[in-house]
């Protein structure tokens, strides 16, 4: 076998197998394949694609690079929700707490904010002591004892990814749909999970723009799954806006507990976008952990059970296993913002463009609607006030982010506010104001209604046995000795 | 500028600016940037193509990353003939006296035989003595002298050439038409020719299979001279037979010796199909040369020049002028030949799949032709004989080889004589001979007639001036210092 055969093979749109795959990428974890090699195979990758069962396989074998976490003694179903990334999503910390409630284990390894999006790890290391960099007995332990922990992903779970990842990083080769349906696999099987439900979002705050290429990529992670013998439900959702009243690290702690305490649930005031995202997840997850026949009674579930305050308890509960203080959380809450602050209000003149009657006061025009409030301009901002980062060295800030009075759909005038902005530094809000400023889009209309959760995409799994769940990791072979 | 996004850039299709390709390829030269880097670039460029402009100004900056051939104070014109490789291919040798006779001259750096194809320099080095590793004065002075001269490409011309191919060799990206083109043009431009001549050749016995391929590599040949200011004519000419009646390094020089002795010419027996090419090729050189109105005019020279022995008498002094002495070629022609030899007849049978009459003696069919001699398995029997070779380290043998009695066309029965093999080695020789017992097809009926040389494809050069042929060359830029 040689590394140029394979990569021609799939130059020309050849399926690889197993063992080309585990030849390929486990020789490039043992140094034995040269990263020029990988790189012109990921390019390939990109323009050829890869059928399920080589994504499949690619997975496996990135699997097999490192460890899995053992999750033998604790009594299951094990259920994780994934996002693709938005702004605003604090959906996780949300769920987790409401399946462990429903008893579903939520075996949750996140990432941290990069670029416009948020990252899950930040907002929970805003709690003060909490800790993400669990060792895996603690994370068993406290998997046992709460129902869900919450961590950063360990060095030992499949460093495949993370060489393949810093490389297709710097070779343009990121966005290639099967090589980020093997990377998110693969990490969400080292934690142990065996439904997965999948949030792809699209729109301007998220990765894939275009509904179409969140299809996709929601296709490819069902049929992939399914392929691996993993129970698997992929929602699209919409990202075009920030999801729920807050951005920020703190920030969006509070909303999550605002929504555990009933906010947005059933008609109550709160953000009613994030609970429905949640809600429709949360569906998904009762459905894969056995614990409702379909989604709409899986959804009732969900309801019952943020109603039934359980979840809000849990998550206090988890707080203090990893290592924070529920009373001081509390305590801080509401209060705990970074030092500068800004209002921003609907501008007079605004929606003069969209051609409204003429005839409010302030020169503006009435009736006056905020018709969107663009997502990734909000994020954009967010990075500039400290809330994300651009290089993953970077630090963030806790306190610093933004609070929405009023969102898509709100009837204004002007001189009404619309964002709260805190910012740790001058600059940091100077940069941040503008983009906020032009993330508002006002008219004479109202905007047209807003379908959050556009389509259920899943996948039968293939049938348990050699191929299926019970061995997901494929040991790593790479070249025998001696060979390039 | 960063070379991710140049990466992303190609990747997305778009053309990509002489600044941009001088900052990639400068810097890849001056190890600034990494070939994981550069080889994804070049799987990119598989897939998205350059244009012309853009070939020609990687041209320019793989030029710049070398030396140029200084040929000021030697008369000119300076035109050269290159051909994409083939089996039995030995036109050079006779062009390249031809057109001195002519007064043009010829500074010709060729290669090696590699894979199935036959190398100008292993036919050259086959005369003892001659030395194709001429110092640049040598080359020089033997080029005024003789008014042709035969070397191997020199260590300062195009390195950037011989760091980006042997990435290529081992990322499957060698079959990008735009690499090949500007690969090509650089290591000519080098040289120092004005004028070029391509032989692109397509079939079973060229790299370019398909003569749809083989036209789009003269195409691109064509307009990127044009775009560098280059005078280009490219033929697209047939290799599914071998050329001529002789494959082996000796071999082929004594084939080239007959010809220059009128051996094929104008009805005379000898190689007719190798005189056909050979005198294409020397049309277009003397029109190039400014010697002729048009190819008609430039063959009839041609012809006229060969027939008057002048080119035979000028390839003798350049055998001398080069290290070889002529008296002893001469001396060894028709005799130095490897020790075990072989004859391939037409077998007992021979056609029978074809369906003619079964009417002959010994079973066989009666009438019975030479359909068509496989160039791809004559040139893998040459390799199996020493010829060639499959690893460019690997050294051949001057006088291993394979003659043709009978070509196609031919109207044969069982027995006639069709090869003479001479191996090197007894493993050599039952690896050869299977494979040229395959490479005859018979038939009952002859074969359709062959059309050599399919298209002439040219470009109008662009006007002279800053983009023009006067600076060729680039100066390579390179990332600026502390980039990455």
């Amino acid at each position: 076998m040689r590394a140029v055969d394979i990569i021609a093979d799939k130059r020309d749109g050849k399926e690889l197998s197993r063992e080309e795959l585990s030849f390929l990428i486990g020789g490039y974890v043992a140094g034995q394949i040269p990263d020029y090699q990988i790189s012109a195979w990921a390019m390939a990758v990109f323009f050829k694609g890869m059928t399920p069962a080589e994504i499949a396989a690619l997975t496996r074998v990135m699997l097999g690079s490192g460890a899995v976490i053992d999750l033998s003694g604790i009594p299951g179903p094990f259920i994780d929700k994934h996002s693709t990334g938005g702004v605003g999503d604090k959906t996780s910390l949300i769920l987790a707490p409401m399946a462990a409630a429903l008893g579903i284990r939520d075996p949750m390894m996140s990432g941290r904010a990069l670029g416009h999006t948020g990252g899950t790890l930040d907002k929970l290391e805003s709690i003060p002591g909490f800790r993400t960099n669990l060792s895996v007995d603690e994370f068993r332990s406290i998997l046992a004892k709460d129902g869900f922990a919450m961590t950063g992903q360990t060095r030992e779970v499949v460093p495949a990814d993370r060489l393949l990842y810093a490389l297709r990083d710097v070779t343009a080769t990121v966005e290639s749909i099967p090589l980020i349906t093997a990377s998110i696999l693969a990490k969400k099987a080292a934690e142990g999970a065996e439904g997965l439900v999948f949030d792809v979002k699209y729109g301007s705050g998220a990765f894939m723009k275009e509904a179409s290429r969140g299809e996709k990529l929601a296709r490819s992670l069902a049929d992939t799954g399914a392929a691996m013998g993993r129970r698997i439900i992929a929602l699209l959702t919409g990202m075009d806006e920030p999801l729920g009243n807050m951005v920020g690290n703190f920030l969006e702690v509070e909303e999550s507990l605002d929504c555990l305490e009933g906010a947005g649930l059933r008609g109550k005031p709160g953000p009613e976008d994030l609970m429905e995202v949640t809600l429709e997840l949360g569906a998904r997850m009762a459905v894969l952990g056995g614990k409702a026949e379909d989604a709409a009674a899986g959804r009732a579930l969900c309801e019952e059970c943020i109603a039934g305050g359980r979840p809000r308890e849990l998550f206090l509960r988890n707080v203090k296993s990893q290592g924070g203080d529920p009373a001081q959380l509390l305590e801080l809450r509401g209060k705990w913002r970074s030092p500068i602050v800004a209002e921003i209000r609907v501008p007079a003149g605004a929606g003069e463009s969209a051609g409204g009657a003429k005839s409010g006061k302030n020169g503006g025009f009435d009736p006056l609607y905020i018709r969107r409030i663009d997502a990734w301009k909000v994020g954009s901002a967010a990075v500039a006030l400290g809330v994300g980062r651009n290089r993953t060295e970077d630090p963030v800030s806790p306190t610093a982010g933004i609070q929405f009075h009023r969102k898509r759909g709100a009837a204004v005038k002007a001189g009404d506010p619309v964002m709260t902005v805190w910012s740790a530094t001058e600059e940091g809000l100077a940069a941040a104001l503008p983009r906020l400023e032009a993330a508002v889009e006002y008219g004479a209309e109202p905007p047209p209604p807003r379908k959050l959760v556009l389509k259920e995409i899943t996948a039968e799994p293939a049938a348990a046995g050699p191929e299926g769940s019970a061995s997901p990791a494929e040991p790593l072979t790479g070249p025998a000795k001696g060979g390039r």
